[in-house]
């Protein structure tokens, strides 16, 4: 029945190993379909070597499973709670890569210092402080969701121009318009997390890029009057 | 006589350049048969391409060998007596990864930085010294073994849920219920080495994962009401 | 009409994700056709994976399409610059490889410190300023092919000797006689930037090459009695 | 005539790319025939994928070319000083490996850190000085080999217990029995090299293995009483 949908998330899922974003199973990739209110996600724990289409779980907006034999990933409710709030996201991807979670240990925003990073955002990619005691102790995978949603409110940062974030002491989470969108910028930003570390290591004082280069490289690409890719 | 432990050592021994763990014949892994008493383990100085299932050498507790041609592991002594020791493991694998072996080196636990750490057990992993000069001058590689175990004791740390360790200026060792399982630990140990390498470097001061977080995610995982994974 | 160029610059793209130096379409390459004024170069956010030779799009130095469905790289004017103040380059490559573009982050020239950069150039890979808003907010690429020229002019630096520059904020562009020369000159610009970047790491103190040895290196490679080679 | 001697020196020259060694043509390995006193050696500049046995050129003790129709690597009196000088060794390589140029341009001894240095040599990686003006500008590549071999003799360490050297703002040189003994030899200093620059990132002042273990790592591999290996 849902067919179309377990595919795509399938191939999603498939680009992590390929990406070099995931060792063993430490990731999972969701893909919504809005007009049935469910998204199909990777199960937990099976090896991406081994997963198949039909492994893939289907899930209300609640992490409720409505189809699928195997149990779906652990961080499903993070997922639900994204879809729930976010309406406009198709797709969300949850790696350890490893510059990125580097950067989520030492609790640190990566600044924007080029052209690399403004291409895709033009913020700082954000850290969201790891969550309460009582948050980690009651429903986690779900106040998760509600850590990072709470946070881009907080920052007054948007989902749909910011499409990564960083939790404190454990990794990335990114989302997009398809699920396939979303690891795309999960592997864009284990990049600028890596080309970040290395700029700070050479020069411990580095500003970051001008606002103007900033706003041009960003515009260039997703404004109204982009002019980067084929309009398509 | 050994067929099926054979062949579970020379699968398990494989792994180890496809997961990017050694270079040439810098590692081992090792599998027993509590039935039988033995356990299964690579030739030494044979280099990984030209193994054969039929090269695995069998030996008893004591290293001595029990059947094969070739001699074994100049490890062995070492694996003997951690199976001898710790009744309930499975496999044992040593390497000479590169991040593991730094910190090996540079003598330094690996601090529980984040999730990824603590997914796979909620302590910093533990570096054991340096063997005295009497252990080392000695029965070496036996002594190798007494060291971790002893180690393990000193240090109130149980194998169960710490199955990895560093002995320091040399590099890591890790165990299983499989040797599978043991080298799937070499491997995330590996990772969470660059990870504490990557966090450090960007933040000398960087805090550990707090009590609530390090505890949720193991527990998740490995609890008793562990709910990550197939549950098989 | 173009086939053999865009063949050329076809396969010279291709080299790039052959060579670990793009993520996704973060490159281009082009190549010149000297009587017919005109350059060859890759189309506007295409993966590199579903290129094809008729995909390539060829431009006059204005920069303006002479041939071809698709849209240019973004970059494309800045090519056009070069190629009409610099008579005699044939190929030009842009990346964002990881290492050339940490040090144009940190806006910083790369010291020569050894040999593997003689080889290839007597200079510090130089790393020009970041646009003046003016330019930025004008014909912004254009204006990049001016700031390369003027800031090669500036520095009394000779586009014949050193082939590469860095963009602060930005990243790394090479050329060469051919857009195969300019695609090995973007792998040599990665790895004298890794090298130089390890080389600070162990010692912030490190001399530059002395320049009996400097000379001696690039003389033997580019000299008029170079005796690196086969000499064709 | 030297069809033996050319397929082993052509075979050892394959594994440089194969092992991340060499990029474009940054390397060349050499085999000697003693019987006959000349060596083979790659041709230089000819990149490792288009190279056939029969490019590989023979040499005298005096890097005259005795067979063959390329010129050879410009790196060629230096391997003829060595042979020359030092009777018995079988291969030599040259690369400009990572790790291994860093330390070189650092001008630094790679400190013996740990066991998997030792299981090599039991003496810090030496570093060369840089050549004086004189011996750059007169016979360069030969003076080279006198400078390692003088190296040696000052230092009082012998080229069978230490079979590599780094040169100051240069590179790696390594030997052994044989060439493809060179190539092992210039893979583990590469892999040492980037364990080393790891372990001091961690620890500045990390301590150097203690006499003890470094000696037993060595003994147990190349002592009299050597037990690690097949002992053939």
């Amino acid at each position: 029945m849902y067919t179309t949908l377990k595919e795509a998330c399938f191939e999603a899922n498939r680009q992590l190993p390929k990406l070099g974003l995931v060792l063993f199973t430490f990731g999972n990739v969701s893909a919504v379909d809005r007009d049935r209110a469910v998204f199909a996600i990777k199960p937990s724990g099976v090896p991406y070597d081994d997963l198949k289409p039909d492994d893939i779980v289907v899930c209300d907006y609640e992490g409720r499973v409505v189809e699928g034999a195997l149990r779906p990933s652990s961080d499903t409710k993070t997922h639900a709670l994204l879809y729930k709030t976010w309406a406009d996201i198709g797709g969300i991807t949850h790696t350890h890569s490893t510059y990125a979670v580097a950067w989520a240990q030492a609790g640190l925003d990566i600044p924007i210092f080029g052209t690399t990073h403004a291409d895709h955002t033009h913020h700082d990619i954000p850290c969201a402080p790891t969550l309460t005691d009582e948050m980690i102790q009651g429903d986690y995978e779900h106040e998760t969701g509600h850590q990072i949603v709470n946070f881009f409110t907080d920052r007054q940062l948007s989902h749909k121009t910011v499409e990564m974030v960083l939790l404190q002491h454990h990794g990335p989470f990114t989302w997009g318009d398809t699920a396939e969108k979303s690891v795309y910028n999960a592997a864009v930003l284990e990049e600028i997390a890596r080309m970040a570390y290395l700029t700070l290591q050479l020069n411990a004082d580095t500003a970051r890029i001008k606002d103007t280069l900033r706003l041009k490289h960003y515009e260039r690409k997703h404004g109204k009057d982009a002019y980067y890719g084929q309009g398509c």
